[in-house]
């Protein structure tokens, strides 16, 4: 008997895609031999540039504006300890003549972890930090962002899209107030990169983060758009790779895995919101059909297509998730780089979901393997989960 | 008619082991699915500890000793810049009460570009950098470290092998020097693991660099060995990995290809040492018998047992190299990191070379696959090679 799996945790990773690992496999096997290093090194080359322009593409940016990194959280981590030299940033154009008096960053009480803990560093460094706050929905508002924003201002940092919640900001409207005021505007796209469109030109961002491992593609490779004239200092000092900006060996057979993911997920996104959201829709409406007192979190339209954050009252996440495993269906409870911790989501807590309601919250993220069949099984499953924890609960 | 192909750049970097590719072939294919994530996420992180096992055998430590990196670029700035907050580092049993004072690093002339920009990035921020000269082998001059060496010493980062000409460092008597100053101590053995033993406890370093690619494994991956007890800072800020280490998603099929390519170093470290140097040895001899007024550069004895250093006077080494790759001939004329700049190797040029000779030196660095016949194939060529520039030259 075949076990039954329903993958539904597509936000905090995704499989290959049968081309990429294709064309991992055909690096490591046609090209990943010795003699292809050298005389063939510009064919290598020639290769990591294509698919530097593929991942550009897909950000609607030039191939230039890409770095190649070892993933999200090294480009968060690079943007914001460029930001400690910005009196060294040389042969830019674009350096505000003020920014070596500016020390203030504003980021939001809702980002991943490696740019809450890179705001946190920062701070520890005598910056000063502003975690703006979300309304229940958890987007930001624009008049607080205003408020924060001063002559001080150095860096602006607000993720495209939630990992936990899926809800999108007004990332174009809030990088032009950031732009009004001199200072840098980040926005770490991971999660929207490939489930809806992100034009980092027309969003009008300095800085703007992904991922492979999200789209389809390799973990252990992601890139850093910095908009032309932009200024960057690198985290990784060494060799001359990324024009200084980004020194290492190049990551080959990753980057390739990079493009190629890309590639596809420009050629696939639209399909991919079409599919996952009428999915999603199905399975928001089964619950609230068949579980009563449940709450949706997130934003009801500003929302990425493939994640739906549950909170089922009177229930424990981590029993749920347990029960859920037993059957086969793997979700979470948030970030899985802040599992391991008993804290309450802090998504959710800045949502004023409340601590009780946060530890019984559930992210169902889809993917482009879910199916119909997975959804009714969720449907199916899941309530007499929840009318058996939460009867054991109130006993 | 088969194109022949000789590739003597083995320092530069490595092709996979069959077993590597193997083994993450098998990853890309067997686990790199969304059903094994999740049920099967203990065993994804078997593998990773099994992997971390082998990285630390390799190098006689305790797999709680090895952090993964994206390689040996990052691994050395996470050491240099984890030194600028030594007055944080918490919950560790040996930071030196005087650690906070301290504001001197000690590296060498002939470091690899990444330890060199680490320490140039350092001394932007007021550190006092010193950098020790070597002798004309390549060799550091233990009077030269012990004048050096003060109250003040931080860091102290000495590669173990050099990259360029193969030279060895006793990197066992400069540690005891270091820690007896009270001074934490790095090196950077991405040249010498694999090559030749390498024991971290035996040599008493707290710090020591390794890269995957230079041990017939994979791109994009390498590991930092930190001494129990010794303190550490994340350069990478974010998620719980590596103890809070290092952040960011592991990058699977490069850590265990890493881990594959670290079992086999060890398994064939021997065989590599005797075959690479028996093999070099008759390089060696050849050009010697056949090329008059050449200078072999490097310690004779303190070597790296596949690495050969050639000047030959009167060739210039970009016009050497080309007519070597017209026939086939695959090297460099120094750090591949390096390359693209048009001066003189910095490593020769500490050694005393001068520039000219400096411009005429090639670097033959032998690997697991170069054949007695590769030997013969290069000393058959390359003769009448330096013979044609240095009538060219001379005209």
């Amino acid at each position: 008997m075949q076990e039954k799996k329903v993958y539904v945790d597509y936000n905090a990773t995704t499989p290959l895609k049968d081309e990429v690992k294709a064309a991992m496999i055909e690096d490591l096997v046609i090209y990943g031999n010795a003699s292809s290093l050298h005389a063939s090194g510009r064919a290598a080359r020639e290769r990591i540039e294509a698919a530097r322009a593929a991942a550009g593409k897909l950000l609607g940016a030039a191939a230039a504006e890409i770095i190649f990194t070892s993933g999200g959280s090294e480009s968060n981590n690079t943007v914001f300890q460029a930001m400690r030299h910005i009196i060294n940033f040389k042969g830019k154009d674009d350096v505000p003549a003020s920014a070596a008096g500016r020390n203030e960053i504003i980021t939001t009480a809702i980002e991943h972890p490696c740019v809450l803990n890179s705001s946190l560093y920062m701070k520890d460094l005598n910056y000063k930090v502003t975690f703006l706050p979300v309304d229940e929905y958890g987007k930001i508002r624009l008049d607080e962002l205003k408020k924060a924003l001063n002559e001080k201002t150095l860096l602006v940092s607000i993720m495209t899209a939630n990992n936990e919640i899926g809800t999108v900001q007004d990332i174009k409207e809030i990088a032009s107030l950031v732009k009004a005021a001199g200072a840098y505007m980040h926005t770490d796209a991971v999660q929207a990169v490939g489930k809806i469109p992100v034009n980092a030109a027309d969003l009008g961002v300095d800085y703007l983060t992904m991922s492979a491992h999200k789209i389809y593609g390799p973990k252990g490779v992601g890139a850093l758009y910095v908009r032309k004239g932009a200024p960057l200092f690198p985290l990784i000092h060494g060799g001359h790779q990324e024009d200084g900006l980004r020194a290492g060996t190049y990551n080959n057979t990753g980057i390739l895995g990079f493009g190629k993911a890309a590639e596809l997920a420009i050629r696939d996104l639209a399909e991919y919101g079409r599919r996952t959201s009428a999915l999603r829709t199905r399975l928001r409406e089964g619950f609230l059909e068949k579980i009563p007192n449940i709450k949706i979190n997130g934003h009801p339209v500003d929302t990425l297509p493939n994640t739906l954050n549950v909170s089922f009252p009177g229930a424990e996440g981590e029993a749920i998730l347990l029960s859920m495993d037993i059957v086969g269906i793997e979700a979470s409870t948030g970030s899985a780089c802040a599992s391991g911790s008993l804290d309450p989501s802090h998504v959710l807590m800045a949502l004023g979901v409340g601590p009780e309601l946060a530890h019984g919250s559930i992210r169902f993220s889809l993917g482009w393997n879910t199916t119909a069949e997975d959804i009714e099984y969720i449907l199916d499953q899941v309530p007499p989960i929840i009318h058996r924890l939460r009867a054991m609960s109130s006993l």
